[in-house]
């Protein structure tokens, strides 16, 4: 072992022993962070609300005998932009929690914050894409309840939908499940939704045309569950925080290393144009409709083969490997043959990005 | 008959012809109105969400299965009161309008939109309102949600909850059972929670000793449910737009008149001298703890009885009874003799009180 590569492992194991404490919620006040899904929203979750809840993890759909049940607000700005608005970036989102969790979607519940003097046209319009995005889901739209605020105390709306599931019986999955050699799939090109909602914002003088890709993500479960089984080990929709967020979790929770070959990772020209120019890489921007799944290294290349035939996953590819060693960690393998650790970020690059 | 009974007779029907018609959603902008619970509520849910999405009704827990579920957000202003907090309301929102549907609350989710800025210390009491309320409901919290928006942008917080209970073998609830000779029965005094909540934000010179009513109502109905069987005929949590806003919008639904005597409404002193001095009818007014029950007459008596034996509900109370005439009308009989037509609320005088 040449010198480096011991600092290295030492480092390592110092980042590993860190990680591994329960995180506690010791901030004086609530910062922007807390609703980025970096570290700051797993501290308030993991050392706050899931302790004070009885619940173990905030972020995913919980079961309820046979049903699955995920609930989010969705504060996004602006709640029009190019490839959607908040009302399909609402259904699809608890859609999509569900779908992860091996559910197929089945009842929706939409509560909508409204701003006094909101236009009834732009109302219309997110009723509409509402009602569009649970149809094209398949999704019944069974509750609600509307509240409106004075002038500024919200912007234009929020939403919070709260969506009902049935777990699959196809579905054996769980972080637990992960197995070193598991291999690692996105199911299209990561990025675009964040991208987009920053270059919508018009604060920086970009013009790329990139476009949100909120969708359901069932039919790409539903496709991997026919194909690969009890090989798929896990999933995961790569949302705030992005595709970095989701592995960082994951290897957290199952005490496995992941190692990501940068090569592989699928990009839109116009993604990583923008986020070189923005300085943030595109691994840790969010995703509305994409997942990351684990698949055992015997049935990866079906897998993969599956999720390329399920709409809006052209691009999906292999992008890594499940290791055993530093466990919690995320590593990248770049193209000129270094690796770094792709940690958690700590603050908030893309602030209210859903 | 009288000429000034032909003539309130006119006037009756013609009312009756009016509110019968389809609503309309016209407005061309959102009002503080929209959110109140009136008439702007109904006609933005009737005449709008409903059709776009597809359900009948958006207020009501809705069956999927064996299961209800229901949804609100909550955006009360203060988020502290006396009597509660936006947590407790939050929990108990959403377990009583499971309630009222005949549901036994199960699981819970919990949805935060948080200001930056906001203390922690703050954060921490709702947090702990929170798991104490559903802790006190017997519900169990499964699974939330988390985002941060800058400051001014909401008030401190607010929160959507979603309840899933499992609907009980014993109910039969449905406006569709409403009979003539119904008896109309109130859980105890009406409009502590709105009175609390306005004397709260201290914009009129009044110091009253009014708490909020704020509590599950899952003991009641399991109470009623025991005493009277299929005999209870419906139920309703009088919340925003109170009692009032309850009978006018089962009347118009079932088809029936209400007819309500006004000296049997218990009203706490302090409610009725605050609501007297603010020119308000305390019948309007919230209650974040309070039902109404349509019994059939025979059971009445026994079911007041064993409301009155569940916690908070000493003051239950049989305030009037279903009549045929005028279809779709809620009158009030006064004590001097007199009768007037209780008609939804058109304004909103106490915005943002859940």
């Amino acid at each position: 072992m040449a010198v480096e590569d011991r600092t290295e492992q030492h480092a390592l194991d110092l980042i590993a022993r860190v990680r591994s404490k329960p995180l506690r919620f010791r901030d004086e006040q609530i910062t922007m962070a807390h609703g980025a899904g970096g570290k700051a929203s797993q501290t308030l979750i993991e050392g706050l609300l899931a302790p004070a809840f009885g619940v173990r993890e905030l972020g995913d759909a919980a079961a309820v005998g046979e049903l699955a049940i995920s609930t989010d607000s969705y504060v996004v700005k602006p709640i029009r932009f190019p490839g959607g608005s908040i009302g399909e970036l609402a259904v699809n989102g608890s859609v999509n929690d569900l779908a992860v969790s091996g559910a197929r979607p089945l009842a929706l519940t939409v509560s909508l914050v409204l701003e006094e003097g909101l236009g009834a046209d732009e109302l219309r319009h997110e009723v509409e894409a509402i009602a569009g995005a649970a149809e094209a889901a398949g999704i019944e739209i069974v509750g609600g309840d509307t509240k409106v605020v004075e002038r500024g105390h919200c912007d234009s709306m929020y939403v919070c939908t709260t969506g009902i599931g049935r777990l699959d019986e196809r579905a054996r999955l769980s972080p637990a499940l992960l197995r070193p050699g598991d291999r690692i799939l996105v199911s299209g090109s990561i990025g675009d939704h964040g991208t987009a909602i920053m270059l919508a914002r018009g604060e920086f003088e970009l013009d790329a045309e990139i476009e949100s890709d909120t969708r359901s993500l069932w039919p790409s479960v539903d496709t991997l569950l026919e194909a690969s089984g009890d090989s798929l080990h896990c999933l995961r929709d790569a949302t705030r925080g992005g595709v970095a967020t989701v592995l960082n979790e994951l290897a957290r929770e199952s005490g496995v290393a992941v190692v990501v070959d940068e090569a592989q990772v699928p990009v839109h020209p116009a993604v990583a144009g923008a986020c070189e120019i923005l300085g943030i890489d595109p691994m840790y921007v969010a995703n509305e409709g994409k997942l990351v799944a684990f698949v055992a290294p015997e049935a990866a290349d079906e897998a993969l083969a599956a999720l390329r035939s399920a709409p809006g996953c052209k691009q999906a590819a292999e992008i890594g490997e499940v290791k055993t060693d530093p466990p919690g960690m995320v590593l990248v393998e770049t193209a000129f043959g270094g690796r770094r650790v792709m940690d958690l970020l700590v603050g908030d690059p893309l602030p209210r990005i859903c």
